[in-house]
Protein backbone atom coordinates (compact mmCIF):
# COMPACT_ATOMS: atom_id res chain seq x y z
CA UNK A 1 0.00 0.00 0.00
CA UNK A 2 1.67 3.08 -1.05
CA UNK A 3 0.92 6.54 0.82
CA UNK A 4 -1.74 7.74 -1.27
CA UNK A 5 -3.79 4.63 -1.09
CA UNK A 6 -2.71 3.25 -4.71
CA UNK A 7 -1.70 -0.98 -4.35
CA UNK A 8 -0.91 -3.84 -7.09
CA UNK A 9 -2.66 -6.62 -7.57
CA UNK A 10 0.53 -8.76 -7.95
CA UNK A 11 -0.59 -11.33 -10.18
CA UNK A 12 -1.64 -9.27 -12.97
CA UNK A 13 -0.10 -6.10 -12.73
CA UNK A 14 4.11 -6.98 -11.07
CA UNK A 15 5.82 -5.58 -13.97
CA UNK A 16 3.02 -3.32 -15.33
CA UNK A 17 3.49 0.26 -14.26
CA UNK A 18 0.41 2.39 -13.97
CA UNK A 19 -0.23 5.68 -13.96
CA UNK A 20 -1.69 6.89 -10.53
CA UNK A 21 -2.74 10.25 -12.31
CA UNK A 22 -4.83 8.53 -14.78
CA UNK A 23 -6.31 6.52 -11.75
CA UNK A 24 -7.49 9.69 -10.62
CA UNK A 25 -9.02 10.79 -13.43
CA UNK A 26 -10.60 7.60 -13.95
CA UNK A 27 -11.91 8.10 -10.16
CA UNK A 28 -13.37 11.39 -10.67
CA UNK A 29 -15.10 11.12 -13.76
CA UNK A 30 -17.00 8.36 -12.47
CA UNK A 31 -18.78 10.94 -10.04
CA UNK A 32 -20.20 12.90 -12.93
CA UNK A 33 -22.09 9.74 -13.76
CA UNK A 34 -25.93 9.63 -15.48
CA UNK A 35 -27.04 6.40 -13.85
CA UNK A 36 -30.10 6.91 -12.22
CA UNK A 37 -31.47 3.41 -13.13
CA UNK A 38 -28.39 1.32 -11.79
CA UNK A 39 -27.26 3.81 -10.00
CA UNK A 40 -24.06 1.66 -11.31
CA UNK A 41 -21.95 4.26 -11.66
CA UNK A 42 -18.68 3.80 -13.43
CA UNK A 43 -15.66 6.22 -14.21
CA UNK A 44 -13.42 6.06 -17.41
CA UNK A 45 -9.44 7.59 -17.91
CA UNK A 46 -8.75 7.30 -21.83
CA UNK A 47 -5.18 8.22 -22.74
CA UNK A 48 -4.69 8.42 -26.38
CA UNK A 49 -0.87 8.05 -28.46
CA UNK A 50 -1.00 11.73 -28.51
CA UNK A 51 -0.65 11.93 -24.91
CA UNK A 52 -4.10 13.71 -23.99
CA UNK A 53 -6.43 12.24 -21.64
CA UNK A 54 -9.83 12.19 -21.78
CA UNK A 55 -12.31 11.18 -19.37
CA UNK A 56 -15.64 9.55 -19.52
CA UNK A 57 -19.14 8.12 -17.69
CA UNK A 58 -21.53 6.11 -18.17
CA UNK A 59 -24.68 7.96 -19.51
CA UNK A 60 -27.93 5.98 -18.61
CA UNK A 61 -31.12 6.64 -20.70
CA UNK A 62 -34.76 5.61 -19.53
CA UNK A 63 -34.76 3.08 -22.92
CA UNK A 64 -32.08 1.37 -21.58
CA UNK A 65 -30.53 -0.03 -25.02
CA UNK A 66 -29.91 3.86 -25.69
CA UNK A 67 -27.77 3.96 -22.52
CA UNK A 68 -23.90 4.38 -22.93
CA UNK A 69 -20.70 3.42 -21.05
CA UNK A 70 -18.03 5.48 -19.78
CA UNK A 71 -15.46 3.65 -21.84
CA UNK A 72 -17.48 4.56 -24.86
CA UNK A 73 -18.02 8.20 -23.75
CA UNK A 74 -14.43 8.37 -23.45
CA UNK A 75 -13.68 6.97 -26.90
CA UNK A 76 -16.41 9.50 -28.44
CA UNK A 77 -14.36 12.18 -26.93
CA UNK A 78 -11.22 11.69 -28.19
CA UNK A 79 -12.11 10.26 -31.80
CA UNK A 80 -14.65 13.27 -31.92
CA UNK A 81 -11.13 15.51 -31.19
CA UNK A 82 -9.55 13.66 -34.24
CA UNK A 83 -7.60 10.77 -31.89
CA UNK A 84 -7.73 6.93 -33.15
CA UNK A 85 -4.46 5.60 -31.40
CA UNK A 86 -4.91 4.61 -27.64
CA UNK A 87 -2.60 3.32 -25.19
CA UNK A 88 -4.35 2.93 -22.12
CA UNK A 89 -7.85 3.07 -20.63
CA UNK A 90 -8.48 2.85 -16.71
CA UNK A 91 -12.01 1.83 -15.70
CA UNK A 92 -13.30 2.73 -12.46
CA UNK A 93 -16.53 1.07 -10.99
CA UNK A 94 -17.73 1.05 -7.13
CA UNK A 95 -17.65 -2.68 -6.82
CA UNK A 96 -15.37 -3.29 -3.73
CA UNK A 97 -15.11 -6.79 -3.85
CA UNK A 98 -14.22 -7.68 -7.85
CA UNK A 99 -12.35 -6.52 -10.60
CA UNK A 100 -15.01 -6.10 -13.17
CA UNK A 101 -14.38 -6.08 -16.37
CA UNK A 102 -15.72 -3.53 -19.23
CA UNK A 103 -18.60 -5.22 -20.76
CA UNK A 104 -18.36 -6.76 -24.74
CA UNK A 105 -20.01 -3.64 -26.30
CA UNK A 106 -16.90 -1.64 -24.52
CA UNK A 107 -14.46 -4.46 -25.87
CA UNK A 108 -15.82 -4.59 -29.63
CA UNK A 109 -15.61 -0.76 -29.48
CA UNK A 110 -11.95 -0.67 -27.79
CA UNK A 111 -10.91 -3.04 -30.24
CA UNK A 112 -12.11 -1.20 -33.13
CA UNK A 113 -8.95 0.86 -32.43
CA UNK A 114 -6.32 -1.75 -31.97
CA UNK A 115 -4.63 -3.08 -28.85
CA UNK A 116 -3.87 -1.31 -25.74
CA UNK A 117 -4.07 -1.63 -22.01
CA UNK A 118 -7.15 -1.49 -19.79
CA UNK A 119 -6.94 -0.63 -16.13
CA UNK A 120 -9.53 -2.05 -13.68
CA UNK A 121 -10.12 -0.14 -10.61
CA UNK A 122 -11.28 -0.70 -7.28
CA UNK A 123 -12.85 1.88 -4.92
CA UNK A 124 -9.51 1.34 -2.86
CA UNK A 125 -7.51 2.14 -5.52
CA UNK A 126 -6.32 -1.26 -6.19
CA UNK A 127 -5.52 -1.53 -10.14
CA UNK A 128 -5.45 -5.14 -12.24
CA UNK A 129 -4.21 -4.98 -15.76
CA UNK A 130 -5.35 -6.38 -18.96
CA UNK A 131 -5.57 -5.44 -22.59
CA UNK A 132 -7.74 -5.26 -25.51
CA UNK A 133 -6.64 -8.46 -27.33
CA UNK A 134 -6.62 -10.18 -24.01
CA UNK A 135 -9.83 -9.28 -23.20
CA UNK A 136 -11.32 -9.86 -26.61
CA UNK A 137 -9.98 -13.08 -28.25
CA UNK A 138 -10.49 -13.68 -31.80
CA UNK A 139 -11.78 -10.33 -32.18
CA UNK A 140 -13.93 -9.49 -35.02
CA UNK A 141 -12.43 -6.42 -36.40
CA UNK A 142 -12.60 -4.01 -39.46
CA UNK A 143 -10.43 -6.36 -41.60
CA UNK A 144 -13.04 -8.87 -41.19
CA UNK A 145 -15.64 -6.77 -42.03
CA UNK A 146 -13.47 -5.51 -45.20
CA UNK A 147 -12.42 -8.89 -46.11
CA UNK A 148 -13.35 -9.96 -49.41
CA UNK A 149 -15.91 -12.66 -49.66
CA UNK B 1 -28.13 35.25 -48.40
CA UNK B 2 -25.57 36.64 -45.92
CA UNK B 3 -21.88 37.44 -46.64
CA UNK B 4 -20.83 34.58 -44.99
CA UNK B 5 -23.23 31.81 -47.34
CA UNK B 6 -26.00 30.75 -44.20
CA UNK B 7 -29.57 31.81 -45.24
CA UNK B 8 -32.29 30.49 -43.64
CA UNK B 9 -35.09 28.50 -45.27
CA UNK B 10 -38.32 30.69 -44.56
CA UNK B 11 -40.87 27.87 -43.89
CA UNK B 12 -39.06 26.71 -40.41
CA UNK B 13 -36.92 29.17 -39.43
CA UNK B 14 -38.55 32.82 -40.32
CA UNK B 15 -39.16 33.79 -36.62
CA UNK B 16 -36.04 31.84 -35.26
CA UNK B 17 -33.27 32.40 -34.90
CA UNK B 18 -30.02 30.72 -34.81
CA UNK B 19 -26.36 30.84 -33.78
CA UNK B 20 -24.25 31.22 -36.92
CA UNK B 21 -21.51 29.97 -34.98
CA UNK B 22 -23.02 26.91 -33.85
CA UNK B 23 -23.55 26.40 -37.19
CA UNK B 24 -19.87 26.63 -38.22
CA UNK B 25 -19.18 24.36 -35.58
CA UNK B 26 -21.18 21.52 -36.23
CA UNK B 27 -19.67 21.65 -40.01
CA UNK B 28 -16.74 21.54 -38.37
CA UNK B 29 -17.07 18.39 -36.31
CA UNK B 30 -18.10 16.83 -39.36
CA UNK B 31 -14.96 16.28 -40.42
CA UNK B 32 -13.84 14.27 -37.79
CA UNK B 33 -15.96 12.32 -38.54
CA UNK B 34 -14.91 8.37 -38.10
CA UNK B 35 -17.24 6.45 -40.90
CA UNK B 36 -14.83 4.07 -42.81
CA UNK B 37 -18.09 1.74 -43.58
CA UNK B 38 -20.95 4.18 -44.37
CA UNK B 39 -19.14 6.77 -45.74
CA UNK B 40 -21.83 9.23 -44.00
CA UNK B 41 -20.28 11.89 -42.50
CA UNK B 42 -22.34 13.80 -39.63
CA UNK B 43 -21.29 16.45 -37.07
CA UNK B 44 -23.12 17.77 -34.37
CA UNK B 45 -22.94 20.94 -31.87
CA UNK B 46 -24.99 21.10 -28.83
CA UNK B 47 -24.96 24.11 -26.85
CA UNK B 48 -25.77 23.14 -22.80
CA UNK B 49 -27.60 26.02 -20.68
CA UNK B 50 -24.46 26.76 -19.25
CA UNK B 51 -23.46 28.17 -22.21
CA UNK B 52 -20.43 25.74 -23.64
CA UNK B 53 -20.69 24.45 -26.53
CA UNK B 54 -19.79 20.60 -27.07
CA UNK B 55 -19.47 19.64 -30.29
CA UNK B 56 -19.64 15.71 -32.00
CA UNK B 57 -19.40 13.76 -34.87
CA UNK B 58 -20.06 9.72 -35.79
CA UNK B 59 -17.98 7.21 -34.51
CA UNK B 60 -18.91 3.65 -36.95
CA UNK B 61 -17.80 0.19 -35.68
CA UNK B 62 -17.23 -3.03 -37.86
CA UNK B 63 -19.92 -4.60 -35.99
CA UNK B 64 -22.35 -1.92 -36.94
CA UNK B 65 -24.71 -1.84 -33.82
CA UNK B 66 -21.79 -0.58 -31.79
CA UNK B 67 -21.48 2.24 -34.08
CA UNK B 68 -22.25 6.23 -32.13
CA UNK B 69 -24.02 9.08 -34.00
CA UNK B 70 -22.28 12.43 -34.08
CA UNK B 71 -25.62 13.54 -31.95
CA UNK B 72 -25.07 11.23 -28.95
CA UNK B 73 -21.38 11.81 -29.31
CA UNK B 74 -21.92 15.62 -28.28
CA UNK B 75 -24.25 14.62 -25.67
CA UNK B 76 -21.83 11.81 -24.16
CA UNK B 77 -19.23 15.02 -23.98
CA UNK B 78 -21.37 17.10 -22.53
CA UNK B 79 -23.28 15.41 -19.73
CA UNK B 80 -19.44 13.60 -19.36
CA UNK B 81 -18.74 17.39 -18.23
CA UNK B 82 -21.43 17.60 -15.52
CA UNK B 83 -23.82 19.09 -18.21
CA UNK B 84 -27.78 17.94 -17.70
CA UNK B 85 -29.91 20.83 -19.45
CA UNK B 86 -29.56 22.02 -23.05
CA UNK B 87 -30.31 24.91 -25.12
CA UNK B 88 -30.05 23.44 -28.88
CA UNK B 89 -27.87 20.86 -30.89
CA UNK B 90 -26.83 21.37 -34.19
CA UNK B 91 -26.70 18.51 -36.83
CA UNK B 92 -24.39 19.05 -40.37
CA UNK B 93 -24.73 16.07 -42.85
CA UNK B 94 -23.46 16.13 -46.52
CA UNK B 95 -27.00 15.69 -47.78
CA UNK B 96 -27.33 18.35 -50.29
CA UNK B 97 -30.85 17.74 -51.48
CA UNK B 98 -32.91 16.89 -47.98
CA UNK B 99 -32.65 17.78 -44.14
CA UNK B 100 -32.35 14.85 -42.67
CA UNK B 101 -33.49 14.44 -39.11
CA UNK B 102 -31.67 12.87 -36.44
CA UNK B 103 -32.19 9.16 -36.26
CA UNK B 104 -34.92 7.42 -33.43
CA UNK B 105 -31.77 6.35 -30.99
CA UNK B 106 -30.80 9.93 -31.11
CA UNK B 107 -34.21 10.99 -30.11
CA UNK B 108 -34.60 9.51 -27.69
CA UNK B 109 -31.21 10.45 -25.97
CA UNK B 110 -32.13 14.08 -26.93
CA UNK B 111 -35.36 13.52 -25.13
CA UNK B 112 -34.20 11.90 -22.00
CA UNK B 113 -32.44 15.95 -21.13
CA UNK B 114 -35.76 17.59 -21.73
CA UNK B 115 -37.03 19.66 -25.06
CA UNK B 116 -34.46 22.25 -26.85
CA UNK B 117 -33.84 23.16 -30.50
CA UNK B 118 -32.85 21.23 -32.80
CA UNK B 119 -31.31 22.82 -35.92
CA UNK B 120 -30.59 20.44 -39.36
CA UNK B 121 -28.16 22.13 -41.62
CA UNK B 122 -27.08 21.24 -45.38
CA UNK B 123 -23.71 21.67 -46.75
CA UNK B 124 -24.83 25.19 -48.34
CA UNK B 125 -25.37 26.09 -44.93
CA UNK B 126 -29.03 26.06 -45.08
CA UNK B 127 -30.95 25.69 -41.83
CA UNK B 128 -33.85 23.95 -40.49
CA UNK B 129 -35.11 24.25 -37.33
CA UNK B 130 -37.59 21.65 -35.29
CA UNK B 131 -37.68 20.47 -31.83
CA UNK B 132 -36.70 17.52 -29.70
CA UNK B 133 -40.77 17.21 -28.66
CA UNK B 134 -41.77 17.76 -32.31
CA UNK B 135 -39.39 15.38 -33.41
CA UNK B 136 -40.49 12.56 -30.79
CA UNK B 137 -44.47 12.81 -30.08
CA UNK B 138 -45.63 10.87 -27.41
CA UNK B 139 -42.08 10.19 -25.96
CA UNK B 140 -40.63 7.00 -23.53
CA UNK B 141 -39.09 8.91 -20.88
CA UNK B 142 -37.68 8.86 -17.31
CA UNK B 143 -41.54 9.63 -15.82
CA UNK B 144 -42.26 6.34 -17.74
CA UNK B 145 -39.75 4.28 -16.37
CA UNK B 146 -40.51 5.38 -12.99
CA UNK B 147 -43.91 5.58 -13.26
CA UNK B 148 -46.05 3.50 -10.33
CA UNK B 149 -46.88 0.20 -11.83
CA UNK C 1 -66.61 -1.00 -23.13
CA UNK C 2 -67.49 -4.51 -25.07
CA UNK C 3 -67.93 -7.83 -23.47
CA UNK C 4 -64.16 -8.93 -23.29
CA UNK C 5 -62.81 -5.85 -21.56
CA UNK C 6 -61.71 -4.36 -24.91
CA UNK C 7 -62.21 -0.23 -24.64
CA UNK C 8 -61.66 2.57 -27.09
CA UNK C 9 -60.02 5.58 -26.31
CA UNK C 10 -62.44 7.81 -28.33
CA UNK C 11 -60.01 10.60 -29.67
CA UNK C 12 -57.32 8.36 -31.26
CA UNK C 13 -58.82 4.95 -32.57
CA UNK C 14 -62.43 6.28 -33.19
CA UNK C 15 -62.48 5.24 -36.47
CA UNK C 16 -59.69 2.95 -36.81
CA UNK C 17 -60.27 -1.12 -36.49
CA UNK C 18 -58.07 -2.75 -34.18
CA UNK C 19 -57.83 -6.43 -33.76
CA UNK C 20 -58.50 -8.04 -30.21
CA UNK C 21 -56.49 -10.83 -31.07
CA UNK C 22 -53.34 -9.01 -31.88
CA UNK C 23 -53.96 -6.99 -28.13
CA UNK C 24 -54.12 -10.36 -26.27
CA UNK C 25 -51.22 -11.62 -27.84
CA UNK C 26 -49.06 -8.90 -27.39
CA UNK C 27 -50.13 -8.90 -23.59
CA UNK C 28 -49.36 -12.23 -23.14
CA UNK C 29 -45.92 -11.96 -25.27
CA UNK C 30 -45.48 -9.36 -22.08
CA UNK C 31 -45.52 -12.10 -19.55
CA UNK C 32 -41.99 -13.92 -21.12
CA UNK C 33 -39.89 -10.27 -20.56
CA UNK C 34 -36.70 -11.19 -19.10
CA UNK C 35 -36.34 -7.50 -17.05
CA UNK C 36 -34.72 -8.04 -14.07
CA UNK C 37 -33.35 -5.08 -13.72
CA UNK C 38 -35.98 -2.46 -14.70
CA UNK C 39 -38.82 -5.24 -13.93
CA UNK C 40 -41.13 -2.83 -16.41
CA UNK C 41 -41.93 -5.35 -18.55
CA UNK C 42 -43.13 -4.70 -22.08
CA UNK C 43 -44.83 -7.35 -24.84
CA UNK C 44 -45.17 -6.82 -28.40
CA UNK C 45 -47.19 -8.38 -31.47
CA UNK C 46 -46.21 -7.71 -35.31
CA UNK C 47 -48.39 -8.50 -37.51
CA UNK C 48 -46.86 -8.73 -40.80
CA UNK C 49 -48.15 -8.41 -44.58
CA UNK C 50 -48.36 -11.89 -45.08
CA UNK C 51 -50.80 -12.27 -42.58
CA UNK C 52 -48.56 -13.75 -40.01
CA UNK C 53 -48.06 -12.61 -36.59
CA UNK C 54 -44.50 -12.71 -34.51
CA UNK C 55 -44.53 -11.65 -30.73
CA UNK C 56 -41.63 -10.07 -28.78
CA UNK C 57 -40.68 -8.90 -25.05
CA UNK C 58 -38.17 -6.72 -23.66
CA UNK C 59 -34.76 -8.84 -23.09
CA UNK C 60 -32.44 -6.57 -20.63
CA UNK C 61 -28.72 -7.03 -20.14
CA UNK C 62 -26.59 -6.27 -17.08
CA UNK C 63 -25.06 -3.94 -19.60
CA UNK C 64 -28.18 -1.87 -20.02
CA UNK C 65 -26.93 -1.04 -24.01
CA UNK C 66 -27.13 -4.02 -24.57
CA UNK C 67 -30.97 -4.74 -23.67
CA UNK C 68 -33.12 -5.07 -26.03
CA UNK C 69 -36.68 -3.81 -26.70
CA UNK C 70 -40.54 -5.97 -27.34
CA UNK C 71 -40.37 -4.12 -30.40
CA UNK C 72 -36.99 -4.58 -32.56
CA UNK C 73 -37.61 -8.30 -30.40
CA UNK C 74 -40.59 -8.76 -32.43
CA UNK C 75 -39.23 -7.29 -35.66
CA UNK C 76 -36.19 -9.48 -35.26
CA UNK C 77 -38.00 -12.76 -35.38
CA UNK C 78 -40.28 -11.71 -38.65
CA UNK C 79 -37.37 -10.23 -40.51
CA UNK C 80 -34.84 -13.60 -39.71
CA UNK C 81 -38.43 -15.27 -40.82
CA UNK C 82 -38.09 -13.57 -44.06
CA UNK C 83 -40.95 -10.61 -43.81
CA UNK C 84 -40.02 -7.46 -44.26
CA UNK C 85 -43.68 -5.60 -44.65
CA UNK C 86 -45.44 -5.42 -41.99
CA UNK C 87 -49.32 -4.15 -41.37
CA UNK C 88 -49.27 -3.24 -37.76
CA UNK C 89 -47.49 -3.72 -33.93
CA UNK C 90 -49.56 -3.85 -30.65
CA UNK C 91 -47.44 -2.78 -27.63
CA UNK C 92 -49.02 -3.89 -23.96
CA UNK C 93 -47.01 -2.25 -21.12
CA UNK C 94 -47.78 -2.42 -17.55
CA UNK C 95 -48.12 1.07 -17.16
CA UNK C 96 -51.92 2.07 -16.17
CA UNK C 97 -52.47 5.69 -16.10
CA UNK C 98 -50.60 6.66 -19.67
CA UNK C 99 -50.24 5.17 -23.11
CA UNK C 100 -46.17 4.80 -23.09
CA UNK C 101 -44.90 5.50 -26.93
CA UNK C 102 -41.86 3.02 -27.95
CA UNK C 103 -38.77 4.39 -27.30
CA UNK C 104 -36.67 6.00 -30.15
CA UNK C 105 -34.83 3.11 -31.05
CA UNK C 106 -37.54 1.14 -31.81
CA UNK C 107 -39.46 4.14 -34.36
CA UNK C 108 -36.25 3.85 -35.85
CA UNK C 109 -36.10 0.08 -36.58
CA UNK C 110 -40.14 0.05 -37.34
CA UNK C 111 -39.62 2.95 -39.77
CA UNK C 112 -36.56 1.34 -41.70
CA UNK C 113 -39.60 -1.01 -42.93
CA UNK C 114 -41.96 1.59 -43.68
CA UNK C 115 -45.06 3.00 -42.53
CA UNK C 116 -47.86 0.53 -40.70
CA UNK C 117 -50.34 1.11 -37.42
CA UNK C 118 -48.63 1.25 -33.82
CA UNK C 119 -51.58 0.01 -31.23
CA UNK C 120 -50.58 0.92 -27.70
CA UNK C 121 -52.32 -0.94 -25.08
CA UNK C 122 -52.58 -0.51 -21.35
CA UNK C 123 -53.55 -3.24 -18.63
CA UNK C 124 -57.21 -2.62 -19.06
CA UNK C 125 -57.19 -3.15 -22.47
CA UNK C 126 -57.62 -0.01 -23.64
CA UNK C 127 -55.85 0.88 -27.32
CA UNK C 128 -54.79 3.66 -28.49
CA UNK C 129 -53.51 3.91 -32.14
CA UNK C 130 -50.74 5.68 -33.98
CA UNK C 131 -48.51 5.19 -36.89
CA UNK C 132 -45.15 4.77 -37.50
CA UNK C 133 -44.64 7.90 -39.39
CA UNK C 134 -46.72 9.86 -36.69
CA UNK C 135 -44.02 9.07 -34.40
CA UNK C 136 -41.24 9.44 -36.51
CA UNK C 137 -41.51 13.31 -38.13
CA UNK C 138 -38.93 13.71 -40.45
CA UNK C 139 -37.42 10.12 -39.96
CA UNK C 140 -34.23 9.03 -41.39
CA UNK C 141 -34.58 6.29 -43.83
CA UNK C 142 -32.36 4.07 -45.80
CA UNK C 143 -32.99 6.87 -48.72
CA UNK C 144 -31.40 9.34 -47.07
CA UNK C 145 -28.06 7.12 -46.05
CA UNK C 146 -27.98 6.18 -49.84
CA UNK C 147 -29.00 9.06 -51.35
CA UNK C 148 -26.50 10.78 -53.74
CA UNK C 149 -24.23 13.26 -51.72
CA UNK D 1 -13.97 -34.51 -45.12
CA UNK D 2 -17.20 -36.30 -44.43
CA UNK D 3 -19.64 -37.18 -47.13
CA UNK D 4 -21.62 -33.66 -46.91
CA UNK D 5 -18.97 -31.51 -47.09
CA UNK D 6 -18.65 -31.02 -42.93
CA UNK D 7 -15.03 -31.05 -42.03
CA UNK D 8 -13.51 -30.28 -38.67
CA UNK D 9 -10.61 -28.08 -37.86
CA UNK D 10 -8.79 -30.55 -35.72
CA UNK D 11 -7.04 -27.82 -33.35
CA UNK D 12 -10.25 -26.77 -32.04
CA UNK D 13 -12.78 -29.04 -32.27
CA UNK D 14 -11.03 -32.52 -32.38
CA UNK D 15 -12.70 -33.76 -29.42
CA UNK D 16 -15.56 -31.74 -29.69
CA UNK D 17 -18.50 -32.79 -31.10
CA UNK D 18 -20.52 -30.85 -33.31
CA UNK D 19 -24.41 -31.00 -34.87
CA UNK D 20 -24.08 -31.28 -38.46
CA UNK D 21 -28.08 -30.09 -38.64
CA UNK D 22 -27.26 -26.82 -36.45
CA UNK D 23 -24.57 -26.09 -39.41
CA UNK D 24 -26.98 -26.45 -41.83
CA UNK D 25 -29.25 -24.21 -40.42
CA UNK D 26 -27.17 -21.22 -39.60
CA UNK D 27 -26.02 -21.46 -43.15
CA UNK D 28 -29.40 -21.38 -44.19
CA UNK D 29 -30.32 -18.49 -41.71
CA UNK D 30 -27.63 -16.62 -42.69
CA UNK D 31 -29.98 -16.37 -46.32
CA UNK D 32 -32.59 -14.40 -44.66
CA UNK D 33 -30.42 -11.67 -43.59
CA UNK D 34 -31.54 -8.08 -44.17
CA UNK D 35 -27.70 -6.54 -44.56
CA UNK D 36 -28.36 -4.22 -47.44
CA UNK D 37 -25.77 -1.56 -46.16
CA UNK D 38 -22.56 -3.60 -45.45
CA UNK D 39 -23.53 -6.96 -47.74
CA UNK D 40 -21.75 -8.87 -44.96
CA UNK D 41 -24.57 -11.30 -44.34
CA UNK D 42 -24.73 -14.08 -41.11
CA UNK D 43 -26.81 -16.74 -39.79
CA UNK D 44 -26.72 -18.42 -36.25
CA UNK D 45 -28.63 -21.46 -35.14
CA UNK D 46 -29.11 -21.39 -31.29
CA UNK D 47 -29.69 -24.72 -29.12
CA UNK D 48 -31.88 -24.17 -25.70
CA UNK D 49 -31.76 -26.54 -23.30
CA UNK D 50 -34.84 -27.52 -24.01
CA UNK D 51 -33.50 -29.37 -26.73
CA UNK D 52 -35.71 -26.42 -29.21
CA UNK D 53 -33.15 -24.56 -32.12
CA UNK D 54 -33.75 -20.96 -32.94
CA UNK D 55 -31.84 -19.33 -36.04
CA UNK D 56 -31.23 -15.99 -36.75
CA UNK D 57 -29.73 -13.53 -39.03
CA UNK D 58 -28.50 -9.52 -38.93
CA UNK D 59 -30.79 -7.18 -39.29
CA UNK D 60 -29.14 -3.63 -40.50
CA UNK D 61 -30.79 -0.52 -39.90
CA UNK D 62 -29.97 2.97 -42.06
CA UNK D 63 -29.00 4.01 -38.78
CA UNK D 64 -26.08 1.39 -38.02
CA UNK D 65 -26.34 2.12 -33.88
CA UNK D 66 -30.00 0.44 -34.32
CA UNK D 67 -29.10 -3.05 -36.43
CA UNK D 68 -28.90 -6.37 -34.74
CA UNK D 69 -26.34 -9.10 -35.22
CA UNK D 70 -27.63 -12.37 -36.21
CA UNK D 71 -26.52 -13.82 -32.37
CA UNK D 72 -28.61 -11.42 -30.84
CA UNK D 73 -31.30 -12.10 -32.88
CA UNK D 74 -31.37 -15.90 -32.70
CA UNK D 75 -31.37 -14.97 -28.63
CA UNK D 76 -34.34 -12.58 -29.25
CA UNK D 77 -36.40 -15.40 -30.64
CA UNK D 78 -35.29 -18.36 -27.92
CA UNK D 79 -35.63 -15.97 -24.68
CA UNK D 80 -39.30 -14.45 -26.16
CA UNK D 81 -40.37 -18.48 -25.99
CA UNK D 82 -39.38 -18.76 -22.56
CA UNK D 83 -36.08 -19.95 -22.93
CA UNK D 84 -33.35 -19.31 -20.51
CA UNK D 85 -31.06 -21.57 -20.84
CA UNK D 86 -29.06 -23.06 -23.95
CA UNK D 87 -26.74 -25.51 -24.89
CA UNK D 88 -24.93 -24.56 -28.11
CA UNK D 89 -24.61 -21.64 -30.75
CA UNK D 90 -23.65 -21.75 -34.52
CA UNK D 91 -22.22 -18.55 -36.27
CA UNK D 92 -22.05 -18.77 -40.22
CA UNK D 93 -20.69 -16.34 -42.38
CA UNK D 94 -19.43 -15.65 -45.80
CA UNK D 95 -15.49 -15.09 -44.74
CA UNK D 96 -13.60 -17.94 -46.40
CA UNK D 97 -10.44 -17.37 -45.24
CA UNK D 98 -10.83 -16.93 -41.71
CA UNK D 99 -13.54 -17.51 -38.55
CA UNK D 100 -14.63 -14.82 -37.21
CA UNK D 101 -15.76 -14.30 -33.65
CA UNK D 102 -18.66 -12.80 -32.71
CA UNK D 103 -18.87 -8.90 -31.61
CA UNK D 104 -18.09 -7.99 -28.84
CA UNK D 105 -22.17 -6.80 -28.18
CA UNK D 106 -22.85 -10.35 -29.20
CA UNK D 107 -20.46 -11.74 -26.59
CA UNK D 108 -22.09 -9.49 -23.95
CA UNK D 109 -25.80 -11.17 -24.74
CA UNK D 110 -24.59 -14.92 -24.77
CA UNK D 111 -22.85 -14.29 -21.50
CA UNK D 112 -26.08 -12.86 -19.85
CA UNK D 113 -27.48 -16.34 -20.10
CA UNK D 114 -24.32 -18.28 -19.12
CA UNK D 115 -21.64 -20.84 -20.54
CA UNK D 116 -22.07 -22.38 -23.49
CA UNK D 117 -20.61 -23.65 -26.41
CA UNK D 118 -20.34 -21.37 -29.27
CA UNK D 119 -19.35 -23.18 -32.80
CA UNK D 120 -18.23 -20.49 -35.89
CA UNK D 121 -18.75 -21.72 -39.42
CA UNK D 122 -17.14 -21.12 -42.67
CA UNK D 123 -18.60 -21.44 -46.02
CA UNK D 124 -16.90 -24.53 -46.67
CA UNK D 125 -18.94 -25.72 -43.74
CA UNK D 126 -15.35 -26.00 -41.51
CA UNK D 127 -16.33 -25.61 -38.01
CA UNK D 128 -14.13 -24.16 -35.24
CA UNK D 129 -15.83 -24.40 -31.40
CA UNK D 130 -15.25 -22.14 -29.07
CA UNK D 131 -17.29 -21.22 -25.59
CA UNK D 132 -19.00 -17.79 -24.16
CA UNK D 133 -16.64 -17.97 -21.23
CA UNK D 134 -13.34 -18.21 -23.62
CA UNK D 135 -14.49 -15.37 -25.65
CA UNK D 136 -15.42 -12.77 -22.75
CA UNK D 137 -12.49 -13.60 -20.06
CA UNK D 138 -13.51 -11.25 -16.92
CA UNK D 139 -16.77 -11.04 -18.32
CA UNK D 140 -18.99 -8.45 -16.73
CA UNK D 141 -22.13 -9.96 -15.73
CA UNK D 142 -25.75 -9.84 -13.48
CA UNK D 143 -23.60 -10.87 -10.73
CA UNK D 144 -21.32 -7.78 -10.63
CA UNK D 145 -24.29 -5.13 -11.11
CA UNK D 146 -26.19 -7.00 -8.64
CA UNK D 147 -23.50 -6.91 -5.99
CA UNK D 148 -23.68 -5.10 -3.44
CA UNK D 149 -21.50 -1.79 -3.68
ZN1 LIG E 1 -19.67 -1.25 -21.71
ZN1 LIG F 1 -28.61 8.83 -34.45
ZN1 LIG G 1 -37.61 0.55 -27.73
ZN1 LIG H 1 -22.63 -9.13 -32.85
Amino acid sequence: MTENGLTKVASHTENDSYNKELVALAVQAKSRAYAPYSEFYVGAALEASSGKVYTGCNIENSSYPLSLCAERCAIAKAVSEGERHFRSIYIATDLEHEFAGPCGGCRQVLSEFGNFSVFLIKPDLSVRKHTVSELMPHAFTPKHLLMER
